[in-house]
């Protein structure tokens, strides 16, 4: 089955979906901004380990009133831009439609089942190592996977087929019964990894898994996240714990998608990676002093950056 | 002495202290948006159960390169607009000039802090029933009192110079050696009220007190941020909460500014008195799921209004 995507989005992971989508024979258009102008002329490049894969889109654009509607609306979108969600991703949605969120942290579901519209939301998070390196080009250096979850209402089967397109697209798709559970298990790798390449002052994981004192700050963040987690009903196991920081070590120095957003002096996701976690998380009773000690940290690195 | 002061900002606060300091005789400038006309035309009107007094501006501008530099620049801007604070203050201060921030929460004296120049901040509590209740009109329904303290370096004499003016134009004016402990003081109002006036859909302070729920969340937010002042190392007595919940009883119907705001579809200064005390708080070791709790619904109205 084809299907008539729209990404709304194209940096390293709307970039990086989007492409696989197109190759796999579905008709995919982008809702881009800057590197509009390069994806019209040249399309996509898909780089991994293994291949480069240069892939044309069925139509690339600034303003979605000339895209057209669709099937699928996959959002790929940083958090800090969902302000502007009604405006980009209504335009878009046939009646009936998905919408899929694949951005990071806590708020992006509940923002898009917050527009008008009765559209079923799917939440799909990124396992993966994916960076835009100029524009177009995206490189992906962990092939990971997608965990997908139901949003909002009676959507599993939207969950089923959403992840089917995916598979199809050679994604590692999984299908996940709560979003909760998801988002926190995700969150155990953004939370320690995002948050502390900022607060020691701009670093690499690698960096931060070869220093005490950061290695340890880590690892009492995961278990924070891990008891927030069990607090609000979707508990993970030590054995996710160690999976991240094995996986962790395999990456080298890799750069979270935070750090980029640091460096350049672009807005940071700080509410749904640290402000939002941190509210559920103590609401449900879980005490998360060391996630706030970072969040305090990192909201003073951003004020000194000006 | 007579001074030069701007006042950034002509709200309820900005309004009646830039009125009261120029009946007192001093040469006050104000930077205003929708009401400048107003304010240039009929200068401001201040009302308390008492009297009411006309008094005009020495100028009123909503540029602020149009209104030369001053030995002391107030600030009384909304908490949400301090990503402009550079632009708008830095014009008007003089070499060595005094800052002082009239507002709400947490962070505000960091942000004027971390403009450039040496400029020395003072940071003004007020605790205060204001309204502005049409352009250029404030409407005093509790004299208070304003609480100074240090923000930034060994500016006690800057205190001192600051309480000492505003006593002059007939403020109560206490001066307090840790601006910790007034932030936090002042939070043990506004996070209960502010914070449930909105939570509850829309209500005044009567409301709250008049329903046993409501009061009793009240209570117990009062008392988690009394754990969290103390252990920030500025420990607070339970005659504070007490006195708190007097003087609220006495003000009847009001609106504090969070619900004017609400109301009026217009920016919540959501961090300042919610989310940087939950997190300043955490980060110490207090517990604080009702006021984590609150922060979630306080979002969650927020989004629903759009």
């Amino acid at each position: 089955m084809s299907l008539r995507i729209a990404m709304v989005g194209a940096g390293a992971v709307g970039g990086w979906y989007a492409g696989l989508l197109a190759l796999a024979g579905n008709e995919v258009a982008c809702l881009a901004r800057g590197d509009a102008e390069t994806l019209r002329r040249d399309g996509l490049l898909l780089r991994d380990g293994r291949s480069e894969r240069r892939v044309r889109l069925a139509a690339v654009e600034t303003d979605p009133g000339r895209l057209g509607r669709f099937d699928l609306v996959a959002v790929a979108l940083k958090a800090t831009a969902n302000h502007r969600l009604a405006e980009l991703v209504e335009p878009l949605a046939k009646p009936g439609a998905t919408l899929l969120t694949l951005q990071n942290g806590m708020g992006n579901a509940e923002a898009l089942a917050g527009l008008r519209g009765p559209e079923p939301v799917v939440a799909g998070l990124c396992f993966v190592c994916i960076n835009r390196t100029a524009p177009g080009v995206i490189e992906n250096s962990l092939p990971g996977h997608i965990r997908l979850a139901a949003a909002e209402g009676p959507t599993q089967a939207r969950v089923r087929a959403c992840a089917s397109l995916l598979r199809h697209a050679g994604v590692e798709a999984r299908e996940d019964d709560s979003l909760e559970s998801v988002l926190w298990r995700k969150l155990c790798w953004n939370i320690p990894f995002n948050g502390l390449a900022i607060a020691a002052g701009g670093v690499t994981t690698d960096r931060i898994l070869g220093d005490a004192a950061l290695r340890e700050r880590a690892r009492r963040l995961m278990l924070e996240v891990q008891s927030a987690a069990a607090a609000r009903g979707a508990p993970f196991g030590d054995d996710h714990i160690r999976r991240q920081l094995e996986v962790t070590a395999g990456m080298g120095a890799y750069r979270p998608s935070s750090l980029i957003d640091y460096l350049a002096g672009r807005e940071v996701e700080v509410d749904p990676i640290w402000t939002l976690p941190l509210e559920r998380g103590v609401a449900a009773g879980a005490a998360m002093p060391e996630l706030a000690r970072l969040l305090g940290e990192i909201r003073a690195r951003l004020a000194r950056r000006g």
